[in-house]
């Protein structure tokens, strides 16, 4: 894109626009694609059938506009999350970027920032980029983890309108307790800070951990966001959703596009939580190669962080792009997600995390 | 939404969405629809097959993000439109409200503009509000029209990054002279001013009518968008999508949602487009309806304005919300755009058509 035959350079676009490349990981064509965290288990037949079919109930009526409150699938939504919650809690959008951005559309924006903690998912300043809303940078311990008090002070210090937390977090995989949302929330109390915990791998934590939306109940400016494409396996289908007190969900009636969800999306997804025990069969399978990857990892001498997600970041003990080259030699690609002598792998069948142990052990073989 | 009880006014909302109201026309529930411009013929059986076909035959793969350069679907809006297209000259969104919020992130934003010709979709202004971009809002001659002169006048006065030309016009209905086009893309070159015609309802234009993709050729900063939602009556699978030069559809790339389009939505409109023919044949029934209606009204004494469209403006020789309510008390709504002695009714099928000037006759005969 920066090419001195840039083509785009002709155009008018934004000033904070130009010279920049896409989002997105490198699409490679490899053997074991263990890069984007995406559930790497086929949807299963039971559920292709019943989306199929939930779908071609629908066609024959997609001239009309969609259900603009997508009533049903919030019902649907609610009664797989539990916890109390009602149709009124929930909202969706296509995948839970588009969520987030339209909670920064309503809450940020302009004169206003949002707070994250990084090494954190990089979309986070992308969508405060694309929303105007100031993205601020807070810190963690070097270990990468994120005690309350830390936290806690640098709401205070920043006062943001936005805080996302991601719980567990990308790229290094551990959840937060939740003693951390809890001080955060308390420290933004002063502020109306809206605080944003983005349990997108939640349903891969280890057991026992709780989720944040045992905390909705008396906080009314919390939101728990999730997503049905990595532990529903529909990352292809787009969709995202949060549960939070109901004027939250209100709120983003006054800046989503009308009918933003269509038809189709709304069929899809309630034909996925009618199957959801089917779908989320892949959830304990993820978790034991997961935990193996874990294992395997620290017995050949490299770091792996705690992981309550499906995806393992590790210490390579070496230089990250080097060790990523080989894998990808091997038939392997994983992600450099950019922090130095850190590599990420998703946890993928048991015949794929066999394929990157093997990979890895080739590469530091060949040291 | 503005009562006392508000409970939208407790949370840290952006001032600029204070008190707003969501956008949307009331959903209800009546006998016969003709508020939302809709295609009211359903999706034909052939089409509906096709659809449950293709989204059955991708649903195994959802696990995967969705091809996020859609190629295949671009490649087919490209052979669909003609005029020597390819895939890279194409664009496509969650609709063509996304198209258009995507145009003006790139291209508009805090610090510029985008004009428009008002009365026109009411949608613009809340487009520009999403994206921080001043709308302003130009004039057309008392009787809607507007005229190249007038026209580039208005966008030199104003120098906007974007104009926006609704054509056929929404809710008036009538299709901009090509010339009109032409005078304000010259008129912005002294800007770099991306022109941007709004095709949503071109295939209903009356025979004769040329379409600005014809104007493409030289033009880097001319784009075209259009929609799956009226003619090719797919409003609930949300597919709009724009033609212009290769540059300006790579440019959407830096400002897309990553994978904002779900392979789900991808399959629904190839299969919607490989049997395009099919769907298309509604189009000339629904132009006979809406000419009845323009005859006809004419005969009652109205004053129905020239239509290129799938509905009817028509000056209703009386207080607009009155006759509203009287339609919509015979069972028919249709559409005050708050625009005083005006109303705007879509043109459906031959029975729809019938119940609606057989409604509006007995409201004249009850004055």
């Amino acid at each position: 894109m920066n090419s001195p035959a840039d083509p785009l350079a002709t155009l008018p676009l934004r000033d904070d626009l130009r010279g920049m490349s896409p989002y997105g990981a490198p699409q490679l064509q490899v053997e074991v694609a263990l890069n984007t965290n995406e559930n790497t288990h086929p949807v299963p037949a039971d559920v292709v059938d019943a989306i199929g079919e939930r779908v071609r109930s629908v066609a024959a009526q997609l001239n009309r506009y969609p259900d603009r409150d997508f009533t049903e699938l919030r019902r649907a939504l609610a009664n797989y999350l539990g916890h109390g919650l009602t149709e009124q809690n929930i909202w969706a959008a296509n995948g839970s970027n588009e969520i987030l951005q339209q909670i920064l559309q309503a809450f940020g924006g302009p004169g206003r920032s949002v707070l994250s903690f990084v090494p954190t998912y990089s979309m986070y300043p992308l969508l405060a980029l694309g929303t105007g809303t100031e993205f601020i940078a807070g810190r963690r311990e070097p270990d990468f983890s994120l005690g309350a008090e830390s936290a806690a002070r640098q709401v205070a210090e920043h006062a943001p309108a936005v805080v996302f937390l991601c719980s567990p977090n990308n790229p290094t995989g551990t959840a937060l307790d939740l003693d951390v949302v809890d001080a955060v929330y308390e420290a933004g109390e002063a502020h109306s800070t809206v605080v944003v915990v983005d349990e997108a791998y939640a349903e891969f934590s280890r057991s026992g951990t709780p989720s944040a939306l045992t905390l909705l109940e008396g906080r009314p400016r919390l939101v728990v966001s999730r997503t049905m494409s990595k532990a529903f396996a529909l990352a292809g289908a787009r969709l995202g959703y949060f549960a939070a007190a109901a004027p939250v969900a209100d709120a983003m009636r006054l800046v989503r596009l009308p009918y933003h969800l269509s038809s189709v999306t709304q069929a899809t997804a309630l034909a996925a939580l009618e199957h959801h025990e089917s779908l989320l069969a892949t959830v304990e399978e993820i978790k034991t190669q997961r935990d193996r990857i874990v294992a395997e990892l620290a017995a050949l001498g490299l770091t792996p962080a705690t992981s309550d997600s499906n995806f393992v970041f590790f210490a390579c003990g070496q230089d990250a792009p080097t060790l990523w080259q080989g894998l990808l030699d091997e038939g392997v690609l994983v992600r450099d997600v950019g922090i130095p002598g850190h590599l990420r792998v998703t946890a993928g069948t048991e015949a794929e995390t066999t394929a990157f142990l093997t990979a890895v052990r080739a590469c530091l073989h060949r040291e």
